[in-house]
Parts: structure tokens; C-alpha cells; sequence
């Protein structure tokens, strides 16, 4: 498959939130239109992003809802379960393991890792918080697909490291630093400072 | 000001990240090749995003990480400190209130707020969790300048205009739905879907 920009990606998740909120209230077609609106874009951009993918829906009538979600989810990867082990076993980490959209979306969390000997053996629901140390031990009979990094900064670039040197080729990130991985590893940030200063820019600066 | 892109907020964001881990080492001038790699871009950008803000730095000597830090917080809107209500006390919206990196940006959480009964009056540290039937009543004392979001997403919409005829003029959203509210109140959306779908599709579509 062709590259394809994170902007692309990042529509196709939004259409596919919008077509499974369209498909729960049983409406069956859609419009690029429709589309457009609910993913905050118009309905040129809709039909390009689609168009990279293949052929989808028909002229005038628009694209099959269930088609469309079975399409999308496909291309996303969605199609299958990936095996996610959270790394910090902090108050984010902890919120995190909570988080209902991680199974929803096929993320099943396996393993939760801390260096803390007051946090390792915790009970978390079926899983037991693990030590960190056994990391590259635990391998091959945890097989994970993706490490969510929630540790202190200081501790973030060498535990992804190590997550990578345990088979891991995805992260996501909740540490406000920039990781340095081999190019075939995928990483997420997510940055609540980036965030609060675009809002803190925004009220600063409004009209 | 002249409007500025978000992209441009973000590298602002992530170079006041950097100059802040710089000054910490006890590092006095930054040039804009070392702020590009801490930052992920290139030198030539750092430059024309600082051109922006009008004059930065010397010729050949670089940057003051005083100077610029101070400089990036002033544009950033962080030279003052704003109050943050969180609508919603389940477990994001806790997660939420814990979160170091708020009064750290100077994000004074002021109030949390629920509709469940068994939520209405639970201690969270220094604060009460309120009734969000008292949203409105409650704006003129306590005057919250930007609104978390952590509600249920058939909740998020009408919230979000609850909170905004309460005088909120921010909000920072965790409920994957496209929110619709007036063009002078900024919206900031952390959507977990979005990143875990970009990490399967890379995961699903890697060499």
C-alpha cells in the first residue's frame, strides 16, 4: 500500500466514528455530504480520502452505511484484536486501564508493568500490576502488540526501549517527551501540555 | 494579532518543552538547529515561526533559553494563571483532577461537576464534586475561564452549551463527538479513537 498521510488517517477515524453514531439510528446511506459534516470537512476531501482506497458507494445514492463502517474498519485494522500492555502503573496509567474504548476498538490490555515494589502484585481487576523488570522476559508469552508509556519523563525514552526490545512495534505515548524509536515502530503522542496551551494561546489572543 | 496557525501553536508549545528541559540542564543559549531537532521540525522553521512574534535571538549566537522561554510564555498566554472546571466526576474526569501537568501550565482546577446523586458531594481533595444543575448558578462566583469535558458522549453536546452560557470560553474535550458551540469559544479534542486507530492502521499496513 502507498503512503498515506496522518491527516488522511486521522479522517478516516473521524468518518468511522460518525458512520457507527449514523448506523446505531439505523439510517442505511449516507452522503459524502453527511459524511463531510460530521467529520468537519467537506465532500470533496470525503471522496478523495475514499477514493485512495478503492471504489466505494454509487453515484447519487450515496455510500452503504454498513459497507462503508465494514470498509473502514478494515482499512484501519480494526478487523482484529491487538494485545496492548500499559507501562506505569501511576494515576494515568490506572485511568487508562479503565478506559472502555480500548476494548471497544479491539485493544485488549494484557499486562501492566511498574518498577514501584509498592505497586507491583496490585490487583487490577484479572490482571496483576507486573515488575518492569521482566519485561523482555515476559515476551514471548505476553506478545504484545502495543506498549502504552505512562512513566515519569525521565524514565520514558529507555523504557520504550525496552518495550521495543520486547517484540513491541507500536507506542502510545502519554509522556511529554520525544521518543527516539527504529522507524518501524509506530508512535502516538498524546500531549495534554500541547493542548492546554493552544487554549490558553486561544483565550489570550481571541478578538 | 494576525491569525496563527495550529500547527504553528503546537511547534511553540513543543520548542517551550524543550527550552524549559534546556534551562533546567542550566544551559543558557539554544541555537534554532538544536531547538529543531528537540522539537521534531527543521532550523529554517524555527525560524520562521519565531518571525512570526516579531525579533528573537543574534546572529551566530543563537537564542537566550531565558529569554525565549519567557517570550514563549508571554505569546502562549501562560503569564497568568486560568480556572478550569471539570463536567463529569467519573473516571477520566478524575484522572483529570489529578493531573500534574494543570496547575503546572497554571490550570487551577475550581470546581468538579456531576448529575449522579452518588457523585454530588464527594470529596476530591481541596474541592466538593457540585451539582451540574448549579452550572450557571455557580458562574459569577466562581468564573471558570475553560471547561474539561469527561462526560457521557450523549451528555457532551449540551454540556458543552451549559458551560458556555456559564461564560466558558475554552473547553477541553475527551468525548469523541464533534462538538458545535459559538465561533469565539476554543475547543481542544483529545480523541483516544483517532491515536488508537492511527497505531492499527500503521500496525496493519507496516512493511
Amino acid at each position: 500500500m502507498k503512503r498515506v498521510a496522518e491527516s488522511t488517517i486521522r479522517r478516516l477515524s473521524l468518518y468511522l466514528t460518525a458512520l457507527e453514531e449514523i448506523g446505531a439510528r439505523g439510517t442505511r446511506t449516507v452522503s459524502s455530504e453527511e459524511l463531510a459534516q460530521l467529520g468537519g470537512t467537506t465532500s470533496a476531501q470525503v471522496r478523495k480520502d475514499l477514493s485512495v482506497f478503492g471504489s466505494f458507494g454509487k453515484r447519487g445514492l450515496g455510500y452503504s452505511v454498513a459497507e462503508l463502517t465494514a470498509r473502514l474498519r478494515s482499512i484501519l485494522g480494526l478487523g482484529r484484536r491487538w494485545r496492548v500492555c500499559i507501562i506505569g502503573a501511576g494515576k494515568v496509567g490506572a485511568a487508562l486501564a479503565q478506559y472502555p474504548g480500548f476494548p471497544e476498538r479491539g485493544f485488549d490490555i494484557v499486562a501492566v508493568y511498574d518498577t514501584d515494589p509498592a505497586r507491583i502484585g496490585e490487583r487490577w481487576g484479572d490482571l496483576k500490576v507486573r515488575d518492569a523488570a521482566s519485561l523482555e522476559a515476559d515476551s514471548s508469552a505476553l506478545n504484545c502488540d502495543i506498549a502504552v508509556l505512562a512513566v515519569p519523563a525521565s524514565a520514558a525514552q529507555r523504557m520504550a526501549e525496552r518495550a521495543v526490545a520486547a517484540g513491541v512495534r507500536a507506542i502510545l505515548n502519554f509522556v511529554p517527551v520525544q521518543l527516539s524509536v527504529p522507524r518501524n515502530v509506530a508512535v502516538r503522542n498524546v500531549n495534554m501540555a500541547v493542548e492546554l496551551e493552544a487554549l490558553s494561546f486561544a483565550l489570550t489572543n481571541r478578538g
